[in-house]
Formats: structure tokens, sequence, C-alpha cells
């Protein structure tokens, strides 16, 4: 490593030049003003279009890549079963049910995919799409085949988990949309992505994963149930207009859809992404990096860099603002938990009925659809991180309806049985 | 009206001085700056620590009181019923089930005692406690008695409405406590409301009456359910403990207590409380009077004035503003209307239990006890104004519950009925 002072050479400017040799590949100079402001950052070289491998982008980027690499430091997965242990139940009949754990860091996407029960990818390559940097380059590859691969088949070729490739151009360092969901689920509502402002692109690179989404049936594409609108009842209508369930559990014979991480949909609306907000205002913050500034790509809670995240617009200090999500986390999980636990009910009852002699067919079909509909609502609010966070109104409403459902549910089912024929 | 002007007498101000003559009784002088800030205020003659009548009060502040006689201006009263029809079934037995209609402004509480359904006031006195600036000198006249006096025999004496005297000592305009109900609330939770900030009586003079209240069944007398704390679950626990029912429900048999306009109590450990607002800093915005900016006296709606109360800290501009608060407002009613809707089944089922010859009477009781806790929780927030603003995430948790527990007072009179003897 070379490093140059060429102080006095501009009037009331110092600028030193960092030259960093990186290997064969690349000279990166660094420029920065007396204050130890960077002016610009100068790139000899360049990163290959089809970079996969995030340590490449760190020898250009090496503290953004610092930040990068700390996503290993969370090492934790313990079971949501521990603390919500009516998940077990409702989800029976899918891979869910069998191990389904805490998410850690987006380093970990291969290795703890590779760990999980294999029942949580019985579907198929598509399991692998949110898994790694390979993915737009085997899309491009296999075509339509890429989805109708076996699991083994696409993620035997994987080296690299999420990293910089997925969100970013590698010759502009803009942001991009890889994943071919979101855009063909923008075409299908009328809009087209690539008009996206840079503000709206800072939420729409993580809205190509963390999102609901389900598998087309024939074609075991990647699809978001975003057609008539991303909120909880809308993509509701959207699955019964196609009379689409995903499974039927092996207790109630209740055909069900499952949702999934919906944190970019359920923020839509809330008060931070009304008032201009992205994604990446709470969860990419920027840090001071020693003489630099740079967006954090630790993706984690925001509640970790409380200070940078939070504090740059609320001046009221961690203590108060973690005693705020704290408020918001305890009253949603504590609707979550009693919704949780009734609809593990309504599954008991309309089992129950289903065994009865002569059982009320018409009121059991109904007692299902309550099911379907209130198990729905609540999965919505249990698997979008956050507790409610996102969106604490939107998901406190969810689950109201969730705890009416499943009520609904248990009722119709005894009644069910009680006409019985 | 005499108008003088003293210019040049103080170097670089120029000092006005207003002298205004009223009747006998006092002369006011206004000091203003060459910026026309008012500098202080002089006082001439004092108002007499029993002036009950608002308009003596105008003399001395004249701009205070303009904006107390806007409190005049909504003369719009409609049912409470209009908007949510459950309410009418739910509070069969009690006189809010014959009249019950949205408020309107200080100035008219008398007039609209008054006028309402007399079923209202079938307790006595006590109903007149929040009426005037009169009661206390009534209070102090009568003693316990005042308390058990008929309604007319207290509310025939009354001349003027809720006014200045109620929250200000006359002769240092300091805010202070006037009614016995909260004082001694404070002494039996260990606090000494003298000791109270005055951020802190910024919003205990308002607490004073918007609070929920019961009346002790023996003396008659206003008390305050605040012993184990102010939340609906504390206390609901106090009432339990106490046995107290404030009436039965014709149809349903059920003990039930009754909440009253909690905004005091829903409004403590709200993201605006524990930020340290008061509710003048909402409800009494500070508004620019001719020369002088005085704290408004007009008790309504921050939305009204949204620029001088929600803009002094929220700068996103009225129109952002207003569409959160509708947003909150409307998840709250959606919410609120299912837990209306389905306490009204569980005064049905409850009916039709009871009505159920050799009815199981242990089930009975325990849905009578759903019903009791899940009309408590709904009321709580239903009768508190704003629709949930006034702490979102406890509303909402509080309607989760209610739901919750009308479905299980649904069930358990089913089965009640059901395994009857």
């Amino acid at each position: 490593m070379e490093k140059r002072s060429l102080s006095g050479k501009a009037l009331g400017v110092i600028i030193f030049l960092i030259v960093v040799l990186v290997g064969s590949i690349a000279t990166v100079i660094y420029i920065f003003d007396s204050n130890n402001q960077k002016l610009k950052t100068e790139q000899v070289g360049q990163i290959a279009a089809d970079e996969v491998d995030p340590a490449v982008w760190g020898q250009y980027y090496p503290v953004h890549y610092q930040t990068y690499l700390q996503n290993g430091e969370n090492t934790d997965m313990p079971s949501h079963f521990e603390t919500k242990p009516y998940m077990k139940l409702l989800y029976a009949g899918l891979g869910y049910s069998n191990e389904f754990n805490e998410p850690r860091g987006h380093v970990y996407t291969l290795e703890d995919i590779r760990a999980v029960d294999s029942s949580r990818y019985k579907v198929g390559a598509s399991c692998n799409t949110c898994k790694s940097t390979q993915i737009p380059g085997l899309i491009e590859k296999y075509g339509a085949d890429y989805y109708t691969s076996s699991f083994e088949e696409i993620n035997s070729q994987l080296e690299y988990p999420i990293g910089c490739l997925d969100c970013h151009n590698p010759e502009t360092m803009e942001l991009r949309i890889s994943r071919p969901a979101l855009i063909e689920a923008f075409e299908r509502q009328g809009k087209d992505i690539t008009q996206a402002t840079r503000q709206e692109m800072r939420s729409l690179v993580c809205a190509q994963c963390h999102v609901t989404y389900y598998f087309e049936p024939d074609t075991k594409k990647v699809m978001f149930p975003w057609d008539k609108g991303v909120k909880a009842d809308q993509i509701l209508d959207y699955y019964d207009e196609k009379k689409f369930s995903e499974w039927k559990h092996p207790d109630a014979d209740t055909g069900l859809v499952k949702a999934r991480h919906a944190e970019y949909e359920v923020f839509q609306g809330s008060t931070h992404e009304s008032a201009g907000l992205a994604c990446a205002d709470c969860h990419m913050p920027y840090m001071k990096m020693g003489n630099t500034k740079v967006s954090s790509h630790y993706w984690t809670s925001p509640l970790k860099n409380i200070e940078e995240s939070c504090g740059v617009c609320h001046r009221e200090g961690a203590e108060w603002l973690e005693s705020r999500v704290d408020d918001i986390q305890a009253k949603t999980k504590e609707i979550q938990d009693i919704a949780g636990e009734t609809m593990v009910q309504a599954v008991e009852e309309i089992a129950l009925a289903r065994q009865t002699p002569g059982v009320n067919a018409d009121l059991l079909a109904q007692a299902q659809q309550m099911h379907r509909d209130g198990q729905w609502y609540l999965d919505y609010v249990m698997v979008t991180n956050g507790y409610g966070f996102h969106n604490p109104m939107e998901s406190m409403n969810n689950l109201g309806k969730a705890i009416d459902f499943a009520h609904q549910a248990i009722q119709l089912a005894k009644d069910a049985a009680i006409k019985s024929q």
C-alpha cells in the first residue's frame, strides 16, 4: 500500500491521495479535503458485470465491505416456537412446522438453508432465489427451467450468499433490481420500476426479497401476489379470486395461504413511509467509519445503532426511543398471542367437527373459510419482522380481525358438529 | 376605554399603555415594546376569590376570554348511535341508552345537561360536578350532603358553565385543582398533587373531569377508580376487588361497570405523553391574537388549529398530519365496530341462554364475567374522545381483548344453553 500527501495544491484545500493497489485488479484513489471529508472516489479498473463474490467488491469498497461483514456477528437463531408455540400447529403440513428459526445475517443465507430441515425447500429450486448473488445469472442461464429444477441442482452450484451484486450495478454502483418477480409484479400493476426514484429504490432493492410471495403452481415461479394491492385484505382477495391455496392443513382440511416476511408491504402507508423514509433510512444508517461516513450494510434491527438510525430525526435519546419501540412491540405481541392461541382452538374445533358423523358440511366449509381468512391476517403480522413496528396500527388492525375470524371459525365448527344429521 | 401612547420614554423601546377601565372593578394596563410584544400585564384591582362568572374574568383577560367564547361555536351534537348503533343495546338499563350525544363546547355544559333525557342524571346531584364553576363553592357549603342532594336541588342553583375558576387561582392565575375527587385519588395512591409541576398541572386541571369515574354507592361521591393504576386492566381489577357493578344489563343480567371519557388515563404512557407533552400542548396551543400570543382556551380537536398545535413539533404540513390522524382513527373505528357488534351478539346469546330451562348456571356466570370484562375494555376506548388517538396502541390492544372476551362470552353462553339439565 502506498500513501502520499499532496498538500497545498489547491487554495484552502488539502488533498490527500491514497493510492490503494488491490492485487492486480484495480487502483482506488480516495480524495479528501482538509476536514477529511471525502470529495470523490476515483476508480481505476472495474468490477466485473457478473462479479458474484462480495470479497472482490470489498477490495474496491473496503469500508462498506467491513459493515457487510458485520452481518456475521449475530450467530443466534432461536426457534420461533419458543416464543410463539402456536406456530407449530398452525403450520402443520408445511415445512415451517418442522423447523422455523429467527433469521440471522445475510451472510448466512446459504449456510442456513443447507442446515434447515429439508421439508422447508421441497418446492424445489425456487427456494434458492433469495439466497445467493449467483441466482440472477442462473435464472438467465436456465430460463424457465431454473424454477422447475430440483433444489439441489441449483443449490449445489451456489458459493456466495446475498451480497453486493444483488442490489448494485457494478459499473455505476447505482441501485438496481436483479430479481424478476419484483419487476414483473410492478408490470402487472401497470408500473415501470425503472422509473422509480433513488429514494424509492432504497426500499425496492429490499423488496426483492423482504416481501410475501408464492410459487405459481404450474411453473414454480416466484410470484408476488400484489395485483390488487399490497395490503393483507387485497392479497387475500387475490388468492381467493385465483382459488389458490398453498397447502391443506392436515387437521382442519382448510386450504390455506402462507404469508412471508412482508416488511415492504406492511411498511407502505406507515407513518415512517408516508413521511418519505425508505428501508435504508432506518436499516442502513450513515455510520462514521474512520475518516468517512458510509451507509451501513449491516442489515439488522435499527435498535442496534439507535443513535445513527432513529436519532437522526428523533432527538429524545436512545432510552426513550427504545421504550417506545418496546411499548409497540409488547402490545402487538400480547394481541398476536391471543390470536395465535385462538387460531389453534379453531383448528382443533374444526378437526373435531370433521370427525363428527353427519357433520353439517355447509357450516364446516364456512368454519374453514374463517380459518383461512383469520390465519392469513395473523400470519401476515406474525412472520413480518419487527413485531408490528413496520406499521403498528395496520398490524393491530389485522390482528383484531384475526381474533374475530378465529372465534367465528370456532363457533361455526361447533355449530357444524351440533347440527349434524 | 382610554388609550394613551407614551413613545420614546425608554431607550430603544416604545411603550404603549392601554388603560382599560372595567366598570368600577379594576384597571388593566398592557405594556408593549416596539415590536408589539407584550412585556407584562399590570392589574389594578383583583378578581374575587369566588368569582364564578367567566365574563368578569374576561374583563381582566379579554383575549383569553375571546378564545373561551369560541367554545360556543360548535353547536352540533349528533347522537353517538348514528355511528355506533351497538351502543344503544350495550348501555340498556342505563340513561346512556336513552340519549347519548357527541360532546360540544364547555360553555354549553349547563344548557346540555338540562336538555338531555332525565334518565341520564338519576344518580342525583353528583352529575352536576363537572358542569359549573359554582360546584366547588357548593361542595364547600353542603359538605357530604352535596352528593346526596337531588339533581335539581343543586342544578337549580347553577348559573355559569365550566369556566376560569375551575382551573385558575384568581389571585395568581396559577393552575389549581378545584375538584376533590382528583385530589383524593392522588392521596389514595400516596401522591401529593400539590407537588405537581406546572407541566403536570397542564394535564391535571383537565383530569378533574376528563377521566373515568364512578359514584360511591353509599355516599354518591364522585370517585376515580385509580387505586391500582389508571389503565383498563388495573381499573377493572379495582372494580372486581370491590365487587362493584354500576348496573345490571336487563337482557344479560350481567353486572357491568361503565367507562367515561378517560382521556387523561389513556394519554398516560402514550408517545406524546412520554415525550413530555401535556393536554394543553395540543388542546390549548399558543395562538396569535392581535398583538399578543395566548394559550387558546377553545377546547376542541387539535385538528381545528393543526398548524398551531401539531405543527409546533411536526413540520410535515397540515395535509400529511391529518392523513396520519385519519389512518389511526379509521383503523381504530374498524376494530371498535367489530368489538361493538360482537358484544351485542354476546348480550343476545346470554339472554337466550337465560331463557333456556335448566341452563348451566356455572357456564352462564362465566359468560357474564366475559361480557363484563369485554364490555369494559370496549367502553374504555369507545367513550374516550379521539377514536384511539390519545394512545393508539393501547386502544387497539384493549379492543383486541374486547373482541376476544365478547366471543368467549358467546361461546360460553351457547355452551350454557346446550349443557342445560
